[in-house]
């Protein structure tokens, strides 16, 4: 049987959501553990997962290479990957980089729609592309096998790190900015340039990334999947759904606002939506998989090409990515 | 061919001594990366080690498992294993020991001479045992695989550390008290309940810990070897030479004061004689195994003897003690 692997979650983890995970069949998500969190409180994260992995062992484990996702399916569970949204973690010591792949981090963001010490969000008004220090972040990310995550960042730094990196990298969460013009999505020069390097673009369920918002339907969405398998080809694209199930409105406000600023940022929201929006009814939850492998199917694509989508695509991403660089 | 391992080592690390490491044919070492730092601080110096283990991979790399010692054997290498010589490390945050043993510590002492959270050092005037967090702790390690060091600790401390523990723990660098009575050798009744217990002595040559000091003759210390095999039985015990190589004497200082005094700490050392006391000339660095192991022939020791005490105990050990709790 083939793999199911979602790109990006980030729910408030519970017993409940580890259910639906196994009901869903879900055999490996790459989980945010950290955005603006210093190093000592992305470990003090950590620390909670450890707690659950402890408690649920039945449910989940944490993941450190593509091989914990063939043993999450042999053994009914689900193998959960580490990512960060910012480089916050690393603080501005490089060496965090290998600490951090060692205790699992698996995926980082170079931003987080701000400037950062590495490369330019999508959301400054000017890009520089990566700084000195991101050109040699991204050297030791490579080095390790620490996915570089471009999906909060800026079209030049975003251009800049596919074309600095010598490894392939992630937009583990956005869709293609030529179906729905959000800042968060991509363009064709970009989502070009992905595939051409090896990358993987992971699609969003992510209410803002949707043409229509929560009201986007599921056939606009799978259309949109087989119109991005043409132009990129289906072995770049996966599922990456932004789920971000059952947080309060306190946390999307943690996520935009950080410590950067004493005002609010509504990020893609606005003051009259400061919150998580509703879901799309086809993908309330974990559960909802099949239903995204049903559209794909109606929209024409082949069994192979359904399950390259739904996890095929980023397993080989992952045995391509975890590791220490062969080289190197 | 047996394995060479020693309990303890505290250098000045540079490729001189991993060199020397190589002339001396010895395959792991537990080294003590941190006394009084904090978890980023520790942090900082695992960066350190892993900046060494980039630069010299065809000398060192870390060891994780009793395993490592064969590979580093079958390449020509020294597996480095990490330690803690306080528990500083873990600050109060019980979370840290599965973050650090994730990280690769190995040995963690529960006190370096004062009180710590977790118990009594052995320069209190009093000794209460183990703490209520020091219970949770050992507790904690043995969970996930880490060992419990009570080199430093007090006598009642250790005896409680023996029976609270439910894995053998280590004395990985001491000598019996009634050889040389200096305060960090243990009594015959330690020793005696860490042999029944499963645990481990690793024999310290650190010139304080032996009789005569520096000037004490290898045939003293073999014969102390001996007779200490008949009290715990030979393959309860190992070598943990204690070797603090090209250290300034700055950091023997850091080592008794680290912050919790605005004064001088003289610890086993005197105004008179401030610093590392030199060496005794029979083991002045890792190329002299070798003589240690002929003096243990010379009081009469088989070649099985002998093979136990420079590493086949210590192996045994890790392969026992490094990894999550069987039944955990």
């Amino acid at each position: 049987m083939n793999p199911l692997i979602d790109g990006l979650q980030y729910a408030n983890w519970s017993e409940k959501i580890f259910r639906q995970m196994r009901e869903g069949c879900v055999d490996g998500i790459h989980v945010t553990i950290t955005y603006h969190e210093s190093f000592r409180e992305t470990v003090l994260q950590i620390e909670r997962w450890n707690r659950w992995f402890e408690r649920f062992p039945d449910l989940i484990f944490q993941g450190f290479t593509a091989e914990d996702v063939a043993k999450a399916r042999d053994t009914g569970r689900t193998a959960i990957f580490f990512g960060s949204q910012n480089p916050s973690c690393i603080e501005d010591d490089i060496g965090l980089v290998e600490v951090l792949h060692r205790l699992g981090l698996r995926f980082m963001q170079l931003t987080y729609n701000n400037q950062s010490l590495l490369a330019t969000g999508c959301y400054e008004a000017e890009d520089m592309g990566l700084t000195r220090m991101g050109r040699e972040v991204v050297a030791e990310m490579n080095r390790v096998g620490l996915v570089v995550d471009m999906s909060h960042s800026g079209e030049r730094s975003t251009l800049d790190a596919i074309e600095h990196s010598t490894r392939p990298i992630a937009i583990t969460h956005a869709n293609p900015h030529s179906w729905h013009p959000a800042l968060r999505n991509k363009s064709e020069t970009v989502l070009r340039a992905l595939a051409e390097s090896g990358g993987m673009l992971g699609f969003s369920v992510y209410p803002h990334h949707l043409k229509g918002g929560s009201g986007c339907p599921l056939e606009s969405f799978c259309a949109m999947i087989a119109r991005t398998a043409e132009l990129m080809g289906v072995e770049r694209i996966g599922i990456g759904t932004d789920l971000c199930q059952d947080q309060p409105d306190s946390v999307v406000e943690w996520m935009r606002v950080g410590r950067w600023t004493k005002k609010v940022d509504y990020g893609e929201g606005s003051a009259a939506a400061p919150g998580f929006p509703p879901m799309p009814d086809w993908f309330r939850d974990n559960r909802d998989f099949g239903r995204i492998a049903e559209g794909l199917r109606k929209v024409g694509m082949s069994e192979a090409e359904v399950a390259a989508v739904m996890g095929d695509n980023w397993l080989r991403f992952m045995a391509e990515s975890f590791g220490p660089m062969a080289n190197g």
